[in-house]
């Protein structure tokens, strides 16, 4: 099970997840929450098979399954989940939840003794 | 100056060159021959500017220039290479001169003494 290179950006209403995955079409990878707040991507970079009078002078680039967990913070909303992938190149956003409400302030009544 | 996963196929009439670069687009990757056999395939990952309120919470994924050299084999035609990039991945074509033609049997005529 491979790793690929990935980053995380944050933004003021979002977190983005972006991960290299040369080669793989959106159809290949799979993007999924588990135990509530681990997003999981994983896919598979198959080898093509070997046609007639092929053969590999070099052969460098991995192939296999690969994935990649990361802990969600604790204000990822994941109903808010969507994923694009352009170029070999994955980006999950994953909206925040909008802050809770600043608690109003209480006023006290000071009774008269 | 980074290095990127390669692997190289033959064929019976042509080499093919495939080289993993997630995130590229054509326009972004140089593909050139130098001293006359020496494919030398570069290009530049630029890490997008950061936009106001965006922070980066985790960088994994290498940026800046890379650059792979291949020597091609004798029977490389130079003048006959092409390339294409699909899901961040390079793939250049080099098509193989046709064979030297077999030489003729000769023919020694035998001088009577």
């Amino acid at each position: 099970m491979a790793s690929t290179p990935a980053d995380v950006k944050e933004y003021p209403n979002s977190y983005i997840f972006i991960i290299d995955m040369p080669g793989l079409k959106s159809g290949d990878i799979k993007v999924a929450v588990e135990d509530e707040n681990v997003l999981v991507i994983s896919g598979e970079r198959k080898r093509e098979e070997a046609k007639e009078g092929e053969k590999y002078v070099r052969m460098e680039r991995r192939i296999g399954k690969f994935m990649r967990k990361f802990v969600l913070p604790e204000n990822a909303n994941i109903d808010k989940i969507s994923a694009a992938c352009e170029d070999g190149v994955l980006s999950v956003t994953v909206e925040k939840l909008p802050p809770p409400e600043p608690k109003k302030p209480r006023t006290i009544e000071i009774r008269v003794g």
